[in-house]
């Protein structure tokens, strides 16, 4: 694996074997720290975030790798320099990774093939968000051992979610079935890569899941405001405390925050026992540092070898 | 101790504690780093600063810790998550204490019960700025060994400065005297927590006093603009050259800085014999540094331990 | 040598002196891991910069350092503390050395008797840029070998240029010959530093250097909007596919980036076998820990013995 711009172009086993390592991080944390010593780390983020860019901070620096801090407002950005060229100079001046978040959709593709440095997808446009989608598999095995009959649904704006999208390929590709609700008129026109009959009414899904995965309404990405009132998306399309109630038991609530409180989730539900959303953060850690040693730590350097898909299927695979 | 969030919740073992360890801090360094080795502490300036901002940087870095740098334009604020989601997720996400400024009194209290992290007030509203306050009371100490009978002015904007605030507390429960000086306009309506009878007129306190402490115009929390020309400040409630000249031999300066050379103080003093502003910067770090050893440090995983006051006092007071 | 404010106070042995550590650091990096452990940088970019702002961050982490990134927007700056004042408030709190860029001319001449941290110049208005001349140097000498009767033309938006006058102090003081090149409009009043007759027709040129080093287009610093369109520009002052066939052979093509592309420079030679751009960026770190491992590692230290010109020539010069 040289670059993580998306689920899609992953296969079970390589979306396994990236489980695996974070699970056995999450476990032995102290075999891992300082394994990308003296490695740089360049995190850019072109959208705002707290979760997705301080846990992948955190994640480099329990690894050991130092850190650069990329802001766009105070760099040659404001000059007219390109991401691509951005991307040149920090691999020329030794950075190994670029963590990279952008509304582009596509972005990486275009470039991937021309860069050095491994880019690691944290969010690009309603397209892709490979991490979220990683740590949300780790959350669901962890609870539920296996992915093969389990039943998720999906519900919000789907159609402007990179977090959907990356959930979808990533849960369908390890054997779970994926289930679709949310208000038509965020989703009529879009989400083209839903299957035809995955929509349902909510209401319908509601006590048949195992996992209910609420989305957050991506205001930024609206072409126009939300016609919907909040209190009119919660009862709808939220998860309130009566449709918690009704939920099966062993079920879990999740998010990927923040989380509109009271409009895609009641507030109280959010600290609630059934409610997985700070396990969920937590993991994201471990899945990202999982992400950055497959890409940087001992056994990328050795995917120069024969390509042995047993020990790094990863690098076996021309699409990633 | 679980949270520094004001000098009002300390008692004097407590201060006197952390002005011990920041003490020793400073004569044996050496002894200190590392301490925090692997443990993450993230800083969240919602209020511009340079002071505060960078000396709890070093001294978090100097005892080992690793640094999370929280900017709100960036984060997800900018997607209306509130503070108290923030900090749950920086929790979640292995963060083990907050240095929080922002300009919203109670802020901490409010939050701080269902909080696991270790929350640390490096300045809210007008009203409280503890370790601004300790890194003072470092520097009176330094100079005049104790604080029984001492007598100290803080002079100017009184009502909208929490360093004046954190500072009364802790120069009180430590035995010394406090005066009051500063134009009316500033200070009539507000300062309740000032005692009757404490203001003085500046010219009959110069002379009398150990510490003549001079604080910031804070601007930023004025509800209207000063209508006093900078001129007209200094001349009546600024530390005039002559006003110096009349001061007690052995008497020194304080400010928080930044200083308005000019206004709260001659700029020729700045740099002057008898000012300690740039001691008290340089105590700064010590006490940040003390601050997290208590919060964070060997000895504050022991408070799991039938509290003992005598080696880890602040774990047995409720209120802190 | 205490700061590096430009390399107009630099004399030729110092040049070599720093050339050649940077050359020994690129050989052997691990000799030089750590040697500036526990010792505090801070980054101060009041204008925007990528390569800079991150090959010095880089430079200063390889070497153990910890550093600190200053912001003018979020800082103290906020409530009229001037640069001098951040700058003492940063050596009291324990900071070694600040990396300055400003758009000010003069700004660390004024300054630097005053100040007890090391001051490093990354680049102060029209003036001078001294590391990007000391990696520019490097990129020429690892080329060349040498610099006398190396023949370089510095091509473009001269006046407003401080690689173009770091160059041309550096190049000179090692022995190259260096001429001029481009529009008129832009050079006419300014550029004062360039003496009469070394001002060429870019055509005249082209075939006889040995090094063109081609300037970014300073918008920011015009008074007036430019008036040539981008493709003027490229057709009477830029580098064009046509004109790099006209080079001589083993010539090379420089640009301090980020490249206005096919303005000052075809897109296609950016990356072009004569191109050393990103070999520039390169040496950019190099030269960085050369000149903090002068100013703040081990044989700084022993600057307080008397000056030994041959051991450590910089401390000798009063005037830098």
């Amino acid at each position: 694996m040289k670059h993580l711009t998306g689920i899609q172009h992953l296969d079970s086993d390589q979306l396994n074997m990236l489980l695996d390592t974070a699970e056995r991080i999450k476990e032995c944390e102290e075999d891992y720290a300082g394994i990308l010593q003296g490695q740089c780390v360049a995190n850019l983020f072109f959208e705002p975030s707290t979760r997705s860019r301080f846990s992948f901070e955190v994640a480099e620096k329990r690894l050991g790798a130092y850190v650069l801090n990329f802001q766009e407002a105070t760099s040659s950005r404001q000059k007219g320099e390109s991401i691509y060229d951005t991307l040149k100079t920090l691999e020329a001046i030794g950075v190994k990774a670029a963590v990279i978040r952008h509304s582009q959709n596509g972005l990486l593709d275009d470039m991937h093939p021309r860069i050095g440095l491994a880019l690691i997808n944290a969010g690009t446009g309603n397209e892709e968000h490979p991490t979220q989608c990683l740590l949300d598999l780790l959350t669901i095995k962890q609870e539920f051992g296996c992915f093969r009959g389990l039943k998720v649904a999906i519900v919000g704006d789907v159609h402007h979610s990179r977090v959907a999208r990356s959930n979808y390929y990533g849960l369908t590709k390890l054997g779970a079935e994926v289930y679709f609700a949310g208000p038509p008129c965020l989703n009529q026109a879009g989400a083209s890569w839903v299957p035809r009959g995955c929509w349902y009414p909510f209401d319908e899904l509601v006590e048949e899941m195992d996992v209910i995965m609420m989305l957050r309404i991506q205001h930024e990405r609206h072409e126009q405001a939300l016609t919907l009132s909040k209190a009119d998306y919660h009862q709808h399309y939220g998860l309130t405390e009566e449709r918690a109630r009704r939920m099966k038991k062993g079920a879990i609530i999740m998010h990927p925050a923040p989380v509109n409180r009271d409009v895609e989730l009641a507030s109280t539900l959010v600290e609630a026992p059934q409610s997985r959303i700070f396990k969920q953060m937590e993991n994201g850690v471990y899945v990202r540092m999982a992400v950055l040693y497959h890409l940087l730590g001992p056994a990328a350097k050795r995917q120069v070898q024969p390509v042995n898909k047993g020990a790094f299927p990863l690098g076996a695979f021309p699409g990633t």
